[in-house]
């Protein structure tokens, strides 16, 4: 078989299928999501997938396999920087599919099955020599909430967007926006204080909005919980959250809270108890104790912590009942607060079986609730679909601040890696990608840009044309500055006129035409170029596509005939009626 | 970054490293299997792994990440057709790592993480290059038992094998041996006929049996389920199997028994509640109905079944009553009889969620228990850990064939492939996979080879000196022969004078070996090259290497200097002390 081979000078090697979650995705009308990875530099004129049912000419009427072939051209995806990427999505009959690809270069044609690539036709006749999806089960697919992918996201940091409720406030707070935030400043911010903001998230086109912690804790990034049945007396109470999102669901905006599962304050009762009875503590397996006695203030910590924190005991849910404890919390307040999903804070340090029996109840619960994680790298093992719906994408993130802010890469690169990062995931998967530019734990888009508009514009132009669901982080939209943590953490500005204006109006504008055009931008396909430092992005659904050209170096001198959605110094958005 | 690449000539696009189950897995003592694949082109003189904790750094005192890192060097696995396959283990202090690849090639040194591909060094000091496994957990893990890799099998295929008590007999039994087998011919083999032969099988040198179906059933094969709770009278009791699990442990002999829960047949109670009762059937729900009414005789079939025939409708285990049944059965049969597991029936085409619950569960009852999965292509999301424990790796039953049979394979390709096939899993999933020549699915290895000894023997050759466990399919040991089912299910023949001898004295002595030198055979490192078509096997292990000369076409003419272990026309088998 080899020997025919050497005629094609295709990269065989950086071919890449495999009948796994990674390459294969069963969608929710129970169709297969088939994709395939070839290298960018072949000269690749079609790709085809051969495909039948497994059993067919064995023990049916209806022929041999080796005949009832179908065969269906592949969609491109696009070239990253080393890799092309192709999908096509199929619905077999019978629910099963043995299915092979038929390559088609400038210079030849070659297959590629489960035992191998061959140019040679006959041995394709072989049933083993496809690959095999066996059996397509609902139970297996990634099937998120239909509506994620439409939400744009806000994410809000209580203690600092709004004090709606002086009342509550902590004794040591300080006057809103008085000084730039330390570790443990607080300022008063609350949920009647969202619930007053309201009206202005739904007049900025929000869809949804993503909650930092808000149980009892001491800090005041709350990320340390003491009881997770109680929302921060500083914050307000379990009335308030409920009226959030009663509130917040008539004005069509969905809410989810931060789940905190990976570790828990000091004075979270179960460590507290080991605190004080050790190893005689019935919590003792609730977390990793690695010698006793474990005291806070010993230099070596005798127990395992989030990062190297020892205010965050790192809690043991492998332990069952620490599982089903956590479990009830997140059943809790979807219950009572009728919230639609949590945000899983450090959620790629938990072990999978305990997401699976998290979605698996709390869909229980509500079933379209949704679970996000936070995950900074590749996060494929929790996308599978027994996990997660989505995770916070910091591998965009980290494109868009090594293109616009570190200047790490040429535009031809970007785009390159652009296509790598849409396509880490299967398609279906970035549709529900969590994409943002900042957060509490980054430095803002703002200063990251050194406050140069035309970079910061730029950003939210790539994050809001990108496949997925962008996220404001609260402030974004005024041109809320800060550096690392706790300095990205300031107060909201409400005074209108301290706002940067021009960005503000630009921000309301993307927000605008994303829902305007929320099919294109939802569902419709995605192709980048570029050229001479111009890129061009273009999204189309249907009878629309919008095009957006930016650069990050040259004001553009485009004069297009098409309808102008954005002009800009170095931005334009135009729509195009087929 | 791409330009300083392109002074080294390395394929990049064939680089393939995910953190995902395909490419990195927790080991049963903590550490984690890392690997990597590259081009088999390249010519690369070391791969290292370069990895540290994240978190390091950033709260701790115990330094920057950027400095605090190890380097360690990858075992190389092999070139394989296109591919070449790189492993490390590593046990990180703090359960977390961050890591990426430095990859040194005679024209120079680049570095791999998730952001790309890099020579430049000074990029790598960016913490969010690496790859990340945020947490090492071992409920994540890849943890068969530890007796399975240890394990030699024979599968019996229970009505013929042995007529231990002809007092069971179906009245329809034909003469031992007298016919070839039809499709449903009786001929009287029963578990009091295995017992009986537990003796034979100890001498043989057999560690564990794997017995197809044994419930009540209409057939021959009892791959059509009429009742899960009872073995067929014609078999025997629940006392018989009670009984042969006891004997069979005294031997050292584990017993696993086959679950076929993908379908039943229409006699089991609930399809036939269903075929009563129609769409009032309280177990409609328990089947995939397409259209009522169903009836056994229709020419359209209105249920789902295994591949298309009408007498095995497919079992919906998405419905939790029915999963629920037959995690049940499956806990039923360890308690009573004390079974060591099961292989499962067409496992590729039931739902992962059930696997993960019946893995949890019959775990509870028997912590050592194994499932192995019946699953003829890529069955890499069987095996995460999650589910299955092993797979029955018709992959390398599929390469031996390619290769001695269809002589559709030089050496050199086979070697390539061999490599391939070994690397499909990481090595610690293939040290424990099921490997197999032939079984009651195919034909028979002896028929396969056209009676030609030389090649039987390299085939069983190649079997008990791969990675993994070697079946035998019973009589295979003494040349029974058969070509597809139902001949390939003939009568043993305890004749002895029938016996192919030759072939008898050389499988004693290739079992003999493996259990001598288990050691080696189980966690010996495998090495394999090809020169003049002769292949040369090498297994690894302290201070013994077993090296195995064999070629397909030619008579050997070695004379070794080691001890020889086996000498025959065409393989040569010695061990050497280093």
């Amino acid at each position: 078989m080899v020997r025919l081979l050497l005629v094609i000078s295709m990269n065989l090697a950086a071919l890449y299928h495999v009948s796994d979650y990674n390459c294969t995705q069963v969608q929710s009308d129970g169709s297969i999501l088939i994709r395939l990875k070839t290298s960018s530099e072949d000269n690749i004129k079609e790709i085809n997938l051969i495909h039948g049912d497994p059993f067919l000419g064995i023990n049916s009427d209806e022929g041999n396999w080796n005949w009832v072939k179908y065969t269906e051209t592949m969609e491109f995806l696009g070239k990253g920087e080393f890799h092309s990427y192709y999908q096509i999505i199929v619905k077999p009959k019978y629910k099963r599919i043995r299915y092979f690809f038929e390559i088609i270069s400038e210079e030849g044609t070659i297959f590629f099955g489960e035992k191998g690539i061959t140019a040679n036709q006959e041995v394709t006749e072989d049933n083993f020599f496809g690959f095999s999806y066996p059996y397509i089960h609902l139970s297996d697919g990634y099937i998120p909430p239909s509506w994620l992918k439409k939400t744009i996201w806000y994410q809000i940091f209580p203690d600092r967007f709004y004090n709606g409720d002086p009342s509550n406030n902590q004794e040591n707070v300080v006057k809103w926006n008085s000084i730039l935030p330390k570790s443990n400043t607080f300022f008063g911010g609350d949920l009647k204080g969202i619930i007053q903001k309201l009206d202005y998230l739904q007049e900025l086109g929000i869809r949804g909005i993503y909650l930092n912690p808000i149980f009892k804790s001491p800090s005041t990034h709350k990320y340390d919980t003491d009881d997770y049945y109680q929302i921060d007396s500083h914050f307000g109470t379990k009335d308030d959250l409920i009226n959030l999102v009663k509130e917040a669901h008539k004005r069509n905006i969905k809410v989810i809270l931060d789940a905190v599962f990976n570790h828990t304050s000091p004075d979270f009762f179960a460590f507290k108890d080991v605190l004080i009875n050790q190893d005689k503590s019935k919590y003792k397996d609730w977390f990793f104790i690695k010698k006793f006695p474990i005291s806070l203030d010993d230099k070596e910590i005798n127990y395992e912590t989030f990062a190297f924190v020892r205010k965050m005991p790192k809690i043991n849910v492998d332990n069952k009942e620490v599982a089903n404890y956590l479990i009830d919390v997140a059943k809790y307040w979807i219950k009572e607060a009728n919230i639609d999903g949590f945000r899983v804070d450090v959620a790629n340090e938990q072990p999978h079986q305990f997401y699976r029996k998290l979605r698996e109840e709390i869909k229980k619960v509500k079933g379209d609730a949704v679970l996000i994680a936070e995950s900074w790298s590749n996060s494929s093992i929790w996308l599978y679909g027994d996990q997660f719906d989505s995770v916070m994408n910091y591998l965009f993130t980290n494109l868009i601040v090594d293109f616009i802010v570190k200047k790490g890469l040429d535009s031809q690169t970007f785009v390159r890696k652009y296509i790598d990062v849409l396509n880490t995931y299967p398609l279906t998967t970035s549709k529900n990608l969590f994409n943002l530019l900042d957060s509490h734990d980054t430095q803002r888009i703002m200063t990251l840009c050194n406050n140069d508009l035309d970079l910061v514009k730029l950003s939210y132009t790539l994050l809001f044309t990108f496949i997925g669901t962008p996220c404001l982080y609260y402030g974004g939209e005024i041109g809320l500055e800060g550096k690392d943590d706790p300095d990205c953490r300031r107060c909201m500005i409400w005074d209108e006129s301290k706002w940067n204006q021009p960005l503000n109006k630009f921000i309301k504008e993307l927000i605008k035409i994303r829902n305007k055009y929320s099919d294109v931008f939802v569902d419709g396909k995605l192709d980048i170029k570029e050229k001479d430092e111009l890129i061009i992005i273009k999204r189309e659904y249907d009878n629309k596509v919008i095009t957006t050209y930016l650069s990050i170096s040259n004001y553009l001198k485009i004069n297009p005939n098409d309808e102008i959605l954005i002009k800009d110094n170095k931005l334009l958005m135009v729509i195009t009626y087929l």
